[in-house]
């Protein structure tokens, strides 16, 4: 099989099939066919996708069906489950679905569900612990906040799932999230809390990531010089290297233990998840993760044509190498939801980042597309204007919940009309004719709406799928997320990218630990381009200056 | 002049330049030139612009100017500081440099900054009492919060400033912000407030925001409920339809009034500030209008090859038009200026977020990309792998502060040091020499490095710009929000479009407007295309499965 994947038969028919078929409407598809929704939309326990507002026909679908196996689709996700060493160029098995799995999955002959398991019973003790007001810090007083100190996937996963499900706990600590190492971030969330009751969680699968390590050292320092060396008992830890966290002072029994086999961004379901057994309880934990599963197991099973994470990476497909699309927006109709779009922005761009195919040739084609948004119905009021009449045209996930978590029915019901407004806006657009009787409506003068016209014209044609929840539970939104990782999976054996290393992340931290003294000391820098010692210089007098 | 301005000779200059030397890498320009920080590099107070990065050379700077000449800039520029009603499509003039004029400014004869001065007024007298605890509830108490309910820029600009401002006041109210016609929004904020105490302000120019409105009836009940009558007394408005506001129960000495010559995405320095006068302090808001104020008089009379904002304008047209970018990314290292994303994203995507010239023509050419990123260093962990080794080269602009407003000096410097490591490596790169070498220096077997090897290269060549304020004072927030105002109008004028209205918001609007009764109803909707009736008839299913 060729390692570009664009030289496969199976991507040249789709290219001719979008030749041939690039100027059909979106309207003109659902007036020949009443059926479209029933035909392009798929439910799954309390979710139904919505893809009949993408552009495409069954023909596009059976043709993407045939790309996904010429790619090997099923033999990947075959050897992903089964904990081949997929990952490598880090010489890694991709197990996030073992953290989560019913049955036993064995990495070279060991089971590592029964390490999860052994983890999974050390959280749910140390969080009802907590919860409870047993386990209790060193001045006797239970712990009234938590503070997940991580940056990437040991921070956007719990952060978005403590965020999303809390109201599904009225008790337990409060959770708080640092992960720049901006020193503002760890003040501003310090200064509001009280050592005596905050309970601190170094959350880093290297136990050597700067960022977190400089919050630990100064959320350390801030426990210390209140409650001197009793302030350990107030630190746990989340990493595979837990002789690290011990020697930074983690009491051994606060250690939690990931592994090497699970990705930053794949990680919520594992320890790093502790935030959210900690804030919001660990049967909702369970509930999340018993969501995750059911989608993995239906991931593992469907048929492609009616598998939902298949179809879904396979229009981002269709949609990017086709139609041309380089972003695509994630507009979560749900306030509680507002931290999707930066989860799913690490979860895919990270993961698809990439221009190299595992065999190390340039792909060609593109890869990941800018994933982006937030919460509807803020974006109708900031960049909508854009999606619907920008020069380009981007794909957007709508998400929402049939049920609120809240009595204000009225508000609801306005911000799910918005939610099935936009996408039929962008779908169906208003031709010239539409506007011109609109504007007759309105009584505006003929020479003023003969010079409007052409502005309040929208082309439509702009596809979406819309994703309907039931409710916003721990079991929805573990399945969510499942669905989301693996999309990224079929997208990834599609563009033939590996999808859970991260190399190009390197330079950056080579080139910052050579700065970083550069910074400490007086002397002017001249060794780096002329940009580059102009900056440091720059700063080097001005962040003097404040002395004088 | 041709409508679309592709066909001016100036830009198929700039086409035939750009084929010309599209293979120029940014190492061979630095290495050429010793001296191109300080040609590409502008000062202004205590704003460094360095855009030495970005993939230019003197003389496609040259040919930008002349391009921004032949598109008339300078006379365009003159048209909107004069008050002229170049928002054509909507008959208003443009006006928001009005609200921190140093002179008069006329429209139609009318000096319009004296009703500015009086809004003022009105502003720090009610700011002011409010701050010093003169101003107090119905029952006696001081106000100890502010919740502003607005949507888009009634919202993103002052939660901006509350925001990147707070270290200026340790006094004063707490700021909130609620703009999603969700009610997880309002119930979250309302929960935590007191209405004794909470002072609420509409923010909404017509009045009629659907969002907004929804959010004040709710808010306006929850006061009514503890203080009765009284209520009123912790209302304020920030609108343009100032009898809309009294009929909602407002009084009239707390309605601040706004005008139809400021759009609502330039409106921060109007009373939709009134937050930042609130819980900052009107000096601080004074300050952030003094810093806007320098800004537009730079913008005024600096000539185009030295004038910040023309310069970053023209950047990104070269970007956008000649490169192909299709999004940038704004990161500020700075975790007070983390809606700095979203506040640009609306400023720059709903004013130039269109297809069809002033003139009512297609343009044909690229306009605004996608604007979108977060605070840094965050992103180093979610997407910068996709900036570095993505398929699509990606320009970002880089923003930091010399002097950190916090004690914290190790974490500064860590953030600086990620800052300029980060734009070093986004422009060289690591070739295949380096990257091999660096390997061997880790001493990894050679047949691993081998094929490691493509997936550790950095093809560099990836512009920036970095802007380094000396601090994030109001000032230096009044200016960056200046600089980006302008930036985005210079791109109007080369692109032809109107960077005032926004059309492309309307249909999604009638739209819901229609479907809203539809959910009310229990009956079943057949009126939409299939998938908009099959989704609504779905919710309106599933939502009544709850009461079963």
């Amino acid at each position: 099989m060729p390692s570009a994947r664009s030289a496969l038969p199976a991507w040249q028919k789709l290219a001719e099939h979008h030749r041939a078929q690039s100027r059909l409407h979106l309207r003109e598809l659902f007036a020949r066919d009443p059926r479209r929704f029933g035909k392009f939309s798929l439910a799954l326990d309390g979710m139904l996708l919505d893809y009949s507002k993408q552009r495409v026909t069954e023909e596009t679908m059976r043709l993407l069906a045939d790309l996904a196996r010429a790619c090997e689709l099923e033999a990947w996700r075959a050897r992903m489950l089964a904990g081949e060493r997929i990952n490598q160029t880090e010489d890694r098995a991709v197990l996030h679905v073992a953290l989560r799995a019913g049955a036993a999955v064995r990495v070279e002959g060991r089971d590592v569900t029964r390490d999860v398991a052994a983890v999974l019973a050390d959280m749910r003790r140390f969080a009802r612990g907590v919860r409870a007001g047993r386990t209790r810090g060193a001045s006797g007083r239970a712990f009234t906040d938590v503070v997940n100190l991580g940056i990437g996937g040991s921070d956007l996963g719990p952060r978005l799932a403590c965020d999303a499900l809390k109201h599904c706990s009225r008790s337990g600590p409060r959770a708080h999230f640092v992960s720049n190492v901006d020193g503002a971030a760890i003040t501003d969330t310090l200064e509001r809390l009280t050592p005596a009751t905050t309970l601190v969680v170094i959350s880093s699968k290297t136990f050597s990531t700067q960022e977190t390590l400089a919050n630990a050292r100064t959320a350390r320092a801030w426990l210390q010089r209140k409650l001197k060396d009793k302030a350990a008992r107030h630190l746990c830890a989340v990493t595979a290297e837990p002789e690290r966290a011990r020697a930074f002072g983690v009491p051994a029994d606060r250690i939690f233990r990931t592994w090497d086999w699970v990705g930053g961004r794949y990680s919520l379901c594992s320890a790093v998840g502790l935030p959210v057994a900690l804030a919001i309880g660990m049967e909702h934990f369970d509930g999340l993760r018993a969501g995750a599963r059911a989608m993995d197991e239906h991931f593992a099973r469907a048929p492609l044509e009616k598998n939902l994470p298949v179809v879904m990476g396979l229009l981002e497909v269709w949609n990017v190498n086709f139609l041309g699309c380089g972003a695509r927006a994630v507009l979560p109709y749900d306030e509680r939801l507002r931290w999707l779009p930066a989860y799913l922005q690490q979860l895919e761009m990270e993961s698809c980042g990439k221009s190299v195919t595992r065999e190390g040739e340039r792909a060609g084609y593109a890869t990941a597309p800018v994933t982006w948004g937030s919460a509807g119905t803020d974006g109708q009021h900031a960049y909508f204007q854009w999606l619907h009449q920008g020069a380009a045209v981007v794909p957007a996930d709508f998400i929402a919940c049939c049920q609120p978590h809240h009595r204000l029915r009225g508000h609801h019901q306005a911000l799910l009309a918005n939610f099935f407004a936009q996408t039929e806006a962008l779908a169906s657009g208003m031709n010239p004719e539409e506007a011109a009787a609109g504007m007759r409506a309105q009584r505006l003068p003929e020479a003023t709406a003969r010079a409007l016209l052409p502005h309040r014209v929208f082309d439509g044609n702009r596809p979406t799928s819309s994703i309907l929840l039931d409710a916003l539970t721990p079991r929805a939104l573990g399945a969510l997320i499942a669905l989301y990782e693996h999309k990224v999976f079929v997208q990834s054996v599609i563009w033939n990218v590996n999808a859970f290393d991260q190399w190009g992340v390197e330079l950056g931290k080579s080139l910052a630990g050579r700065i970083l003294p550069e910074l400490v000391s007086h002397a002017p820098v001249a060794g780096h381009d002329s940009s580059t010692n102009g900056l440091i210089n720059h700063y080097k007098a001005r962040r003097q200056r404040r002395k004088a």
